[in-house]
Protein backbone atom coordinates (compact mmCIF):
# COMPACT_ATOMS: atom_id res chain seq x y z
CA UNK A 1 0.00 0.00 0.00
CA UNK A 2 0.62 3.27 -0.42
CA UNK A 3 0.16 5.77 1.86
CA UNK A 4 0.59 9.79 2.43
CA UNK A 5 -0.70 13.02 4.36
CA UNK A 6 -2.08 16.25 2.06
CA UNK A 7 -3.21 19.55 2.88
CA UNK A 8 -1.70 22.51 4.06
CA UNK A 9 1.84 22.53 6.21
CA UNK A 10 0.54 21.45 9.85
CA UNK A 11 -2.41 20.28 8.65
CA UNK A 12 -2.33 17.66 6.31
CA UNK A 13 -4.40 14.81 6.23
CA UNK A 14 -3.28 11.08 5.67
CA UNK A 15 -4.73 9.61 2.12
CA UNK A 16 -4.08 6.17 1.18
CA UNK A 17 -3.76 4.84 -3.23
CA UNK A 18 -6.23 1.85 -3.89
CA UNK A 19 -5.65 -0.96 -6.26
CA UNK A 20 -6.94 1.37 -9.38
CA UNK A 21 -4.12 4.44 -8.41
CA UNK A 22 -6.34 6.45 -7.13
CA UNK A 23 -5.67 8.59 -3.59
CA UNK A 24 -8.73 7.74 -0.99
CA UNK A 25 -8.99 9.65 2.19
CA UNK A 26 -7.82 7.84 5.57
CA UNK A 27 -9.56 9.57 8.01
CA UNK A 28 -12.86 7.75 8.58
CA UNK A 29 -10.71 4.51 9.94
CA UNK A 30 -7.09 6.26 10.92
CA UNK A 31 -6.20 9.96 12.20
CA UNK A 32 -3.34 10.10 10.56
CA UNK A 33 -0.19 8.45 9.14
CA UNK A 34 1.25 6.51 12.39
CA UNK A 35 3.45 3.66 12.19
CA UNK A 36 0.79 1.71 13.64
CA UNK A 37 -0.97 2.31 10.58
CA UNK A 38 1.78 1.22 8.16
CA UNK A 39 1.65 -2.60 9.43
CA UNK A 40 -2.39 -2.68 9.68
CA UNK A 41 -3.28 -5.89 7.56
CA UNK A 42 -4.74 -4.16 3.90
CA UNK A 43 -8.16 -5.89 4.44
CA UNK A 44 -8.78 -3.96 8.12
CA UNK A 45 -8.75 -0.63 5.81
CA UNK A 46 -11.87 -1.46 3.53
CA UNK A 47 -10.19 0.65 1.13
CA UNK A 48 -13.11 0.56 -1.68
CA UNK A 49 -15.03 1.93 0.78
CA UNK A 50 -12.78 5.33 1.34
CA UNK A 51 -13.85 8.53 0.29
CA UNK A 52 -11.91 9.11 -3.24
CA UNK A 53 -9.99 12.10 -3.17
CA UNK A 54 -11.50 14.44 -5.71
CA UNK A 55 -8.66 17.17 -5.42
CA UNK A 56 -5.12 16.67 -4.14
CA UNK A 57 -3.61 19.26 -2.52
CA UNK A 58 0.51 19.83 -1.47
CA UNK A 59 1.74 16.68 -0.03
CA UNK A 60 3.03 17.22 2.82
CA UNK A 61 5.38 14.01 4.48
CA UNK A 62 4.31 10.80 4.38
CA UNK A 63 4.85 10.47 7.78
CA UNK A 64 3.24 11.06 11.70
CA UNK A 65 5.23 11.01 14.85
CA UNK A 66 8.91 10.75 13.29
CA UNK A 67 10.49 9.83 16.15
CA UNK A 68 14.36 10.37 14.83
CA UNK A 69 15.93 10.28 11.75
CA UNK A 70 19.36 8.14 11.82
CA UNK A 71 21.69 8.38 8.68
CA UNK A 72 23.88 6.49 7.05
CA UNK A 73 27.14 8.55 5.26
CA UNK A 74 29.44 7.50 2.47
CA UNK A 75 27.62 4.27 2.02
CA UNK A 76 28.00 3.80 -1.85
CA UNK A 77 31.64 3.09 -2.95
CA UNK A 78 31.23 5.21 -6.09
CA UNK A 79 29.99 8.31 -3.34
CA UNK A 80 33.07 7.71 -0.77
CA UNK A 81 35.30 7.73 -3.55
CA UNK A 82 34.23 10.74 -4.83
CA UNK A 83 34.62 12.73 -1.68
CA UNK A 84 37.77 11.12 -1.05
CA UNK A 85 36.52 8.96 1.87
CA UNK A 86 38.24 5.37 2.50
CA UNK A 87 35.13 3.23 2.31
CA UNK A 88 33.75 2.93 5.82
CA UNK A 89 34.07 -0.25 7.39
CA UNK A 90 31.25 -0.13 9.45
CA UNK A 91 28.48 2.10 8.93
CA UNK A 92 28.53 5.83 9.82
CA UNK A 93 25.91 7.17 11.81
CA UNK A 94 24.81 10.58 12.39
CA UNK A 95 21.12 11.75 13.10
CA UNK A 96 18.94 14.41 11.89
CA UNK A 97 16.03 16.04 14.15
CA UNK A 98 12.59 15.34 13.00
CA UNK A 99 11.82 18.89 12.80
CA UNK A 100 14.27 19.44 9.27
CA UNK A 101 11.60 17.71 7.96
CA UNK A 102 9.52 18.89 5.21
CA UNK A 103 6.66 17.64 2.68
CA UNK A 104 7.97 16.32 -0.88
CA UNK A 105 7.86 19.15 -2.96
CA UNK A 106 8.57 22.40 -0.28
CA UNK A 107 10.71 24.68 -0.57
CA UNK A 108 14.56 24.15 0.54
CA UNK A 109 16.28 27.31 2.39
CA UNK A 110 19.73 27.86 2.02
CA UNK A 111 21.13 28.90 5.10
CA UNK A 112 22.42 32.15 5.61
CA UNK A 113 26.12 32.31 4.89
CA UNK A 114 26.05 29.01 2.89
CA UNK A 115 28.34 28.40 0.69
CA UNK A 116 28.24 25.10 0.14
CA UNK A 117 24.65 23.70 -0.18
CA UNK A 118 24.72 20.01 -1.30
CA UNK A 119 21.72 17.25 -2.68
CA UNK A 120 21.71 13.73 -1.57
CA UNK A 121 18.99 11.50 -2.82
CA UNK A 122 18.60 8.74 -0.68
CA UNK A 123 16.02 5.40 -0.30
CA UNK A 124 14.45 6.20 3.81
CA UNK A 125 12.94 3.47 5.13
CA UNK A 126 10.46 3.82 8.18
CA UNK A 127 10.56 1.33 11.29
CA UNK A 128 7.49 -0.93 11.95
CA UNK A 129 8.51 -2.28 14.62
CA UNK A 130 11.21 -2.31 17.67
CA UNK A 131 14.35 -3.22 16.45
CA UNK A 132 16.79 -3.76 19.40
CA UNK A 133 20.19 -5.93 19.42
CA UNK A 134 18.32 -8.29 16.36
CA UNK A 135 20.39 -11.58 16.15
CA UNK A 136 21.47 -11.01 12.85
CA UNK A 137 21.11 -8.95 9.47
CA UNK A 138 18.07 -11.64 8.42
CA UNK A 139 15.65 -10.71 11.03
CA UNK A 140 15.73 -6.95 10.55
CA UNK A 141 13.97 -6.65 7.10
CA UNK A 142 10.76 -7.98 10.02
CA UNK A 143 11.17 -4.60 11.30
CA UNK A 144 11.08 -2.27 8.19
CA UNK A 145 7.27 -0.99 7.61
CA UNK A 146 8.21 0.73 4.06
CA UNK A 147 10.27 3.13 2.33
CA UNK A 148 10.61 6.66 1.15
CA UNK A 149 12.44 9.10 -0.78
CA UNK A 150 14.69 11.36 1.56
CA UNK A 151 16.73 14.73 0.39
CA UNK A 152 19.22 14.48 2.85
CA UNK A 153 20.54 18.01 2.27
CA UNK A 154 23.85 19.12 3.93
CA UNK A 155 25.72 21.80 4.07
CA UNK A 156 29.37 20.54 3.05
CA UNK A 157 31.00 23.43 5.01
CA UNK A 158 29.28 23.28 8.31
CA UNK A 159 29.95 19.68 8.10
CA UNK A 160 32.81 19.29 7.63
CA UNK A 161 34.93 22.60 8.12
CA UNK A 162 32.86 23.97 11.33
CA UNK A 163 33.70 22.20 14.58
CA UNK A 164 34.29 18.19 14.27
CA UNK A 165 30.91 16.74 13.83
CA UNK A 166 28.62 16.08 10.90
CA UNK A 167 25.44 17.25 12.48
CA UNK A 168 26.18 20.68 12.29
CA UNK A 169 25.32 20.98 8.41
CA UNK A 170 22.78 18.01 8.24
CA UNK A 171 19.86 20.02 10.56
CA UNK A 172 19.62 23.27 8.94
CA UNK A 173 15.89 24.42 8.41
CA UNK A 174 14.24 22.48 5.74
CA UNK A 175 17.49 20.02 5.31
CA UNK A 176 14.82 16.79 4.73
CA UNK A 177 12.02 16.63 2.16
CA UNK A 178 10.44 13.51 2.47
CA UNK A 179 8.02 11.29 0.18
CA UNK A 180 5.65 12.35 -1.18
CA UNK A 181 4.74 8.82 0.00
CA UNK A 182 5.43 5.50 2.35
CA UNK A 183 5.42 2.63 0.08
CA UNK A 184 4.75 -0.44 2.33
CA UNK A 185 7.70 -2.88 2.58
CA UNK A 186 5.49 -5.84 1.22
CA UNK A 187 5.41 -4.15 -2.19
CA UNK A 188 9.38 -3.89 -2.26
CA UNK A 189 10.56 -7.38 -2.89
CA UNK A 190 14.23 -5.93 -2.74
CA UNK A 191 14.90 -2.69 -1.29
CA UNK A 192 18.08 -3.35 -3.04
CA UNK A 193 17.40 -3.42 -6.31
CA UNK A 194 15.80 0.06 -6.47
CA UNK A 195 17.38 3.08 -9.28
CA UNK A 196 17.95 6.65 -7.62
CA UNK A 197 17.89 9.18 -9.60
CA UNK A 198 18.34 13.60 -9.06
CA UNK A 199 18.27 16.39 -11.10
CA UNK A 200 19.22 19.37 -10.18
CA UNK A 201 17.87 22.25 -12.67
CA UNK A 202 17.06 19.40 -15.80
CA UNK A 203 20.43 18.20 -15.23
CA UNK A 204 20.82 14.45 -14.16
CA UNK A 205 23.70 14.96 -11.35
CA UNK A 206 22.96 11.20 -9.67
CA UNK A 207 21.87 8.40 -11.09
CA UNK A 208 22.48 5.61 -8.95
CA UNK A 209 21.27 1.98 -7.32
CA UNK A 210 20.71 0.66 -4.39
CA UNK A 211 22.45 -2.67 -5.37
CA UNK A 212 25.78 -0.43 -4.68
CA UNK A 213 25.18 -0.02 -1.03
CA UNK A 214 28.10 -0.87 0.80
CA UNK A 215 25.89 -1.74 3.87
CA UNK A 216 22.54 -3.03 2.07
CA UNK A 217 19.34 -2.08 4.44
CA UNK A 218 18.88 -5.42 6.45
CA UNK A 219 22.53 -5.27 7.70
CA UNK A 220 22.03 -1.41 8.66
CA UNK A 221 19.01 -2.09 10.40
CA UNK A 222 20.58 -5.29 12.54
CA UNK A 223 23.80 -3.03 13.08
CA UNK A 224 21.77 -0.13 14.27
CA UNK A 225 20.23 -1.95 16.57
CA UNK A 226 23.42 -2.93 18.26
CA UNK A 227 24.04 0.63 19.07
CA UNK A 228 20.30 2.39 19.57
CA UNK A 229 16.70 1.21 20.02
CA UNK A 230 15.54 1.98 16.38
CA UNK A 231 11.45 2.50 17.28
CA UNK A 232 8.33 2.36 15.29
CA UNK A 233 7.99 5.84 13.47
CA UNK A 234 12.44 5.73 13.33
CA UNK A 235 13.51 6.71 9.70
CA UNK A 236 16.59 5.65 8.30
CA UNK A 237 18.27 7.94 5.33
CA UNK A 238 20.63 4.77 3.98
CA UNK A 239 23.03 6.67 1.95
CA UNK A 240 23.41 8.60 -1.22
CA UNK A 241 24.85 7.81 -4.33
CA UNK A 242 27.81 9.03 -6.77
CA UNK A 243 26.91 13.01 -7.81
CA UNK A 244 26.62 15.08 -5.00
CA UNK A 245 28.77 18.80 -5.52
CA UNK A 246 31.17 18.14 -2.88
CA UNK A 247 32.53 15.22 -4.89
CA UNK A 248 32.39 17.03 -8.04
CA UNK A 249 34.93 19.59 -8.99
CA UNK A 250 33.70 22.68 -10.42
CA UNK A 251 29.79 21.89 -10.10
CA UNK A 252 28.42 24.82 -8.31
CA UNK A 253 26.64 24.14 -5.15
CA UNK A 254 22.81 25.29 -4.73
CA UNK A 255 21.84 28.63 -4.92
CA UNK A 256 18.28 30.53 -4.60
CA UNK A 257 16.57 29.78 -8.16
CA UNK A 258 17.88 26.23 -8.10
CA UNK A 259 14.97 23.20 -8.72
CA UNK A 260 16.41 19.88 -7.70
CA UNK A 261 14.33 16.91 -8.41
CA UNK A 262 14.51 12.97 -6.68
CA UNK A 263 12.85 10.20 -8.17
CA UNK A 264 13.42 6.21 -6.76
CA UNK A 265 11.64 3.40 -8.79
CA UNK A 266 8.20 2.91 -7.07
CA UNK A 267 8.93 5.51 -4.55
CA UNK A 268 7.36 8.41 -6.26
CA UNK A 269 9.05 12.11 -7.23
CA UNK A 270 10.29 15.21 -4.90
CA UNK A 271 10.69 18.77 -6.31
CA UNK A 272 11.99 21.70 -4.54
CA UNK A 273 12.71 25.18 -4.60
CA UNK A 274 15.85 26.05 -3.11
CA UNK A 275 15.22 29.75 -1.58
CA UNK A 276 17.29 32.34 0.62
CA UNK A 277 17.11 31.99 4.56
CA UNK A 278 15.53 35.17 5.27
CA UNK B 1 9.44 27.31 39.66
CA UNK B 2 10.38 23.87 39.70
CA UNK B 3 8.49 21.47 37.31
CA UNK B 4 8.59 18.18 37.27
CA UNK B 5 7.13 14.78 37.00
CA UNK B 6 6.31 11.87 38.98
CA UNK B 7 4.41 8.97 38.57
CA UNK B 8 5.69 5.05 36.67
CA UNK B 9 7.42 5.21 33.44
CA UNK B 10 5.23 6.44 30.50
CA UNK B 11 2.23 7.52 33.28
CA UNK B 12 4.38 10.44 34.65
CA UNK B 13 2.21 13.23 36.52
CA UNK B 14 3.00 17.01 36.44
CA UNK B 15 3.73 18.29 39.74
CA UNK B 16 4.94 21.97 40.81
CA UNK B 17 7.29 22.41 43.29
CA UNK B 18 5.64 25.69 45.91
CA UNK B 19 7.60 28.53 48.33
CA UNK B 20 7.39 26.31 50.88
CA UNK B 21 9.03 23.31 49.01
CA UNK B 22 6.05 21.76 48.82
CA UNK B 23 5.39 19.79 45.72
CA UNK B 24 2.00 20.38 44.50
CA UNK B 25 -0.22 18.48 41.41
CA UNK B 26 -0.32 20.19 38.59
CA UNK B 27 -2.84 18.48 36.47
CA UNK B 28 -5.52 20.77 37.33
CA UNK B 29 -4.44 23.88 35.59
CA UNK B 30 -1.94 21.87 32.91
CA UNK B 31 -1.69 18.27 31.36
CA UNK B 32 1.65 18.18 31.61
CA UNK B 33 4.94 19.66 31.63
CA UNK B 34 5.20 20.93 28.22
CA UNK B 35 7.07 23.65 27.06
CA UNK B 36 4.37 26.06 27.27
CA UNK B 37 4.11 25.86 30.52
CA UNK B 38 7.33 26.83 31.63
CA UNK B 39 6.65 29.94 29.85
CA UNK B 40 3.87 31.18 31.88
CA UNK B 41 3.59 33.07 34.95
CA UNK B 42 3.59 32.12 37.75
CA UNK B 43 0.33 34.09 39.00
CA UNK B 44 -1.79 31.59 36.69
CA UNK B 45 -0.94 28.58 38.14
CA UNK B 46 -2.84 29.77 41.45
CA UNK B 47 -0.27 27.25 43.31
CA UNK B 48 -1.68 27.66 46.77
CA UNK B 49 -4.80 25.93 45.41
CA UNK B 50 -3.72 23.22 44.01
CA UNK B 51 -3.41 19.65 45.99
CA UNK B 52 -0.36 19.08 47.68
CA UNK B 53 1.60 15.65 46.60
CA UNK B 54 1.47 13.77 49.46
CA UNK B 55 3.27 10.87 48.29
CA UNK B 56 5.73 11.46 46.17
CA UNK B 57 6.43 8.40 43.45
CA UNK B 58 9.58 8.05 40.96
CA UNK B 59 10.97 11.43 39.44
CA UNK B 60 10.27 10.97 35.49
CA UNK B 61 12.05 12.92 32.67
CA UNK B 62 10.99 16.78 33.75
CA UNK B 63 9.69 17.27 30.26
CA UNK B 64 6.49 16.21 27.41
CA UNK B 65 7.77 16.63 24.91
CA UNK B 66 11.32 16.66 24.14
CA UNK B 67 11.61 18.33 20.26
CA UNK B 68 15.61 17.32 19.81
CA UNK B 69 18.46 16.92 22.26
CA UNK B 70 21.61 19.37 20.96
CA UNK B 71 24.93 18.54 22.78
CA UNK B 72 28.33 20.26 22.77
CA UNK B 73 31.40 18.72 22.91
CA UNK B 74 34.58 19.85 24.53
CA UNK B 75 33.01 23.00 26.36
CA UNK B 76 35.31 23.06 29.42
CA UNK B 77 38.75 23.73 28.56
CA UNK B 78 40.11 21.00 31.76
CA UNK B 79 37.87 18.59 29.68
CA UNK B 80 39.34 19.36 26.58
CA UNK B 81 42.58 19.42 27.15
CA UNK B 82 42.27 15.88 29.74
CA UNK B 83 40.82 13.98 26.12
CA UNK B 84 44.18 15.33 24.67
CA UNK B 85 41.63 17.38 22.32
CA UNK B 86 42.86 20.87 21.43
CA UNK B 87 40.36 23.50 22.81
CA UNK B 88 37.50 24.16 19.72
CA UNK B 89 37.46 27.02 18.25
CA UNK B 90 33.49 26.99 18.19
CA UNK B 91 31.16 24.80 19.42
CA UNK B 92 30.95 21.09 18.63
CA UNK B 93 27.48 20.07 18.10
CA UNK B 94 25.98 16.41 18.35
CA UNK B 95 22.82 15.43 18.79
CA UNK B 96 20.97 12.77 20.74
CA UNK B 97 17.62 11.02 20.45
CA UNK B 98 15.09 12.11 22.53
CA UNK B 99 14.08 8.37 22.77
CA UNK B 100 17.59 8.11 25.16
CA UNK B 101 15.89 10.78 27.58
CA UNK B 102 15.01 8.17 31.43
CA UNK B 103 14.31 9.84 34.61
CA UNK B 104 17.24 11.29 36.65
CA UNK B 105 16.88 8.29 38.77
CA UNK B 106 15.95 5.62 36.17
CA UNK B 107 18.72 2.81 35.73
CA UNK B 108 20.96 2.74 32.84
CA UNK B 109 21.81 0.35 30.77
CA UNK B 110 25.76 -0.56 29.60
CA UNK B 111 25.08 -1.79 26.12
CA UNK B 112 26.26 -5.14 25.47
CA UNK B 113 29.86 -5.66 24.00
CA UNK B 114 30.76 -2.39 25.87
CA UNK B 115 33.84 -1.91 27.81
CA UNK B 116 34.22 1.94 27.78
CA UNK B 117 30.19 3.55 28.90
CA UNK B 118 31.65 6.80 30.62
CA UNK B 119 29.68 10.17 32.62
CA UNK B 120 29.40 12.87 31.77
CA UNK B 121 27.42 15.95 34.43
CA UNK B 122 26.09 18.77 32.34
CA UNK B 123 23.82 21.34 32.70
CA UNK B 124 21.01 21.58 30.30
CA UNK B 125 19.12 23.87 29.41
CA UNK B 126 15.37 23.78 27.85
CA UNK B 127 13.85 26.57 25.41
CA UNK B 128 11.10 28.10 25.75
CA UNK B 129 10.78 30.61 22.41
CA UNK B 130 12.12 29.67 19.21
CA UNK B 131 15.51 30.49 18.24
CA UNK B 132 16.42 31.00 14.13
CA UNK B 133 19.04 33.68 13.69
CA UNK B 134 19.55 35.47 16.59
CA UNK B 135 21.24 38.61 16.46
CA UNK B 136 23.91 38.04 18.99
CA UNK B 137 24.66 36.32 22.23
CA UNK B 138 22.61 38.65 24.32
CA UNK B 139 19.10 38.23 22.84
CA UNK B 140 19.89 34.12 23.29
CA UNK B 141 18.84 34.30 27.17
CA UNK B 142 15.44 35.01 26.85
CA UNK B 143 14.75 31.89 24.62
CA UNK B 144 15.93 29.91 27.36
CA UNK B 145 12.82 28.69 29.41
CA UNK B 146 14.64 26.61 32.57
CA UNK B 147 17.37 24.59 33.12
CA UNK B 148 18.10 21.02 34.52
CA UNK B 149 20.80 18.21 35.28
CA UNK B 150 21.78 15.92 32.18
CA UNK B 151 23.80 13.18 32.37
CA UNK B 152 25.44 12.77 28.85
CA UNK B 153 26.25 8.85 29.01
CA UNK B 154 28.90 8.02 26.90
CA UNK B 155 30.11 4.60 24.91
CA UNK B 156 33.72 5.92 24.05
CA UNK B 157 34.76 2.66 22.07
CA UNK B 158 31.47 3.13 19.93
CA UNK B 159 32.02 7.04 19.67
CA UNK B 160 35.35 7.25 18.78
CA UNK B 161 36.45 3.97 17.57
CA UNK B 162 33.54 2.87 15.23
CA UNK B 163 33.05 5.10 12.05
CA UNK B 164 33.86 8.15 12.94
CA UNK B 165 30.73 10.61 14.43
CA UNK B 166 30.10 10.38 17.88
CA UNK B 167 26.47 9.91 17.88
CA UNK B 168 26.80 6.40 17.72
CA UNK B 169 28.49 6.55 21.23
CA UNK B 170 26.00 8.54 22.21
CA UNK B 171 22.47 7.36 21.53
CA UNK B 172 22.47 4.10 23.02
CA UNK B 173 19.32 3.08 25.07
CA UNK B 174 18.75 5.07 28.65
CA UNK B 175 22.15 7.01 27.82
CA UNK B 176 20.39 10.45 28.89
CA UNK B 177 19.08 10.51 32.67
CA UNK B 178 17.19 13.96 32.66
CA UNK B 179 15.67 15.42 35.86
CA UNK B 180 14.80 15.69 38.08
CA UNK B 181 13.11 19.33 37.70
CA UNK B 182 13.36 21.75 35.53
CA UNK B 183 13.90 25.38 37.54
CA UNK B 184 12.55 27.71 35.23
CA UNK B 185 15.68 30.66 34.05
CA UNK B 186 14.00 33.32 36.34
CA UNK B 187 15.28 31.48 39.20
CA UNK B 188 18.87 31.44 37.50
CA UNK B 189 20.40 34.57 37.73
CA UNK B 190 23.81 33.72 36.13
CA UNK B 191 24.27 30.23 34.44
CA UNK B 192 27.74 30.69 34.16
CA UNK B 193 27.70 29.99 38.27
CA UNK B 194 26.77 26.91 38.93
CA UNK B 195 29.07 23.95 40.64
CA UNK B 196 28.67 20.73 39.09
CA UNK B 197 29.88 17.31 40.62
CA UNK B 198 29.49 13.73 39.87
CA UNK B 199 30.10 10.85 42.24
CA UNK B 200 30.78 7.13 41.08
CA UNK B 201 30.12 4.90 43.89
CA UNK B 202 30.83 7.67 46.59
CA UNK B 203 34.01 8.80 44.89
CA UNK B 204 33.87 12.32 43.45
CA UNK B 205 35.09 12.11 39.76
CA UNK B 206 33.70 15.73 38.61
CA UNK B 207 33.48 18.80 40.07
CA UNK B 208 33.57 21.92 37.84
CA UNK B 209 31.70 24.87 37.61
CA UNK B 210 30.04 26.23 34.53
CA UNK B 211 31.78 29.34 34.80
CA UNK B 212 34.75 27.36 32.69
CA UNK B 213 32.51 26.97 29.56
CA UNK B 214 34.47 27.89 26.24
CA UNK B 215 31.05 28.70 25.08
CA UNK B 216 28.54 30.32 27.49
CA UNK B 217 24.93 29.73 27.75
CA UNK B 218 23.98 32.73 25.59
CA UNK B 219 26.90 32.01 23.14
CA UNK B 220 25.71 28.40 22.13
CA UNK B 221 21.85 29.39 21.96
CA UNK B 222 22.96 32.36 19.25
CA UNK B 223 25.56 30.11 17.79
CA UNK B 224 23.33 27.11 17.68
CA UNK B 225 20.40 29.59 16.07
CA UNK B 226 23.03 30.20 13.20
CA UNK B 227 22.61 26.23 12.42
CA UNK B 228 19.21 25.37 12.89
CA UNK B 229 16.16 26.20 14.80
CA UNK B 230 15.67 25.56 18.05
CA UNK B 231 12.10 24.99 19.19
CA UNK B 232 10.14 25.46 22.63
CA UNK B 233 10.80 21.79 23.97
CA UNK B 234 14.40 21.19 22.63
CA UNK B 235 16.71 20.50 25.08
CA UNK B 236 20.62 21.49 24.99
CA UNK B 237 22.94 19.29 26.92
CA UNK B 238 26.03 22.18 26.80
CA UNK B 239 29.24 19.77 27.76
CA UNK B 240 31.00 18.54 30.29
CA UNK B 241 33.86 19.04 32.69
CA UNK B 242 36.80 17.19 33.58
CA UNK B 243 36.84 14.16 35.22
CA UNK B 244 35.00 11.47 32.88
CA UNK B 245 36.86 8.08 32.28
CA UNK B 246 38.23 8.64 28.94
CA UNK B 247 40.23 11.71 30.41
CA UNK B 248 41.79 9.87 33.48
CA UNK B 249 44.29 6.88 32.56
CA UNK B 250 43.34 4.43 35.39
CA UNK B 251 39.91 5.06 36.50
CA UNK B 252 37.90 2.22 35.34
CA UNK B 253 34.88 2.95 33.08
CA UNK B 254 31.30 1.97 34.17
CA UNK B 255 30.38 -2.15 34.72
CA UNK B 256 26.88 -3.33 36.48
CA UNK B 257 26.84 -2.50 39.98
CA UNK B 258 28.16 0.99 39.83
CA UNK B 259 26.15 3.83 41.22
CA UNK B 260 26.66 7.15 39.20
CA UNK B 261 25.01 10.41 41.06
CA UNK B 262 25.06 13.91 40.06
CA UNK B 263 24.54 17.43 41.49
CA UNK B 264 24.24 20.93 40.23
CA UNK B 265 23.58 24.08 42.27
CA UNK B 266 19.72 24.69 42.84
CA UNK B 267 19.15 21.26 40.06
CA UNK B 268 19.18 18.79 42.08
CA UNK B 269 20.43 15.14 42.57
CA UNK B 270 20.33 12.59 39.96
CA UNK B 271 21.05 8.66 40.83
CA UNK B 272 21.59 5.87 38.97
CA UNK B 273 21.65 1.78 38.97
CA UNK B 274 23.89 0.94 35.94
CA UNK B 275 23.40 -2.42 34.87
CA UNK B 276 23.94 -4.58 31.98
CA UNK B 277 21.74 -4.98 29.24
CA UNK B 278 20.24 -8.19 28.61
Amino acid sequence: MKFARHGSRGAEKPIVCDADGRWRDLTPVAGDVTPDVLTRPESEFGLESLPVVTRLERFGPPLAGVGKIVCIGLNYRDHAEETGAVPPAEPIVFLKAPDTIVGPDDDVLIPRGSRKTDWEVELALVIGAKARYLDGPESALACVAGYTISNDVSEREFQLERGGQWDKGKNCETFNPLGPWILTADEVPDPQKLDLRLWVNGQVRQDGTTADMIFNVAYLVWHLSQFMVLNPGDVINTGTPAGVALGSPGLPYLRAGDVVELEIDGLGRQRQNFKAAH
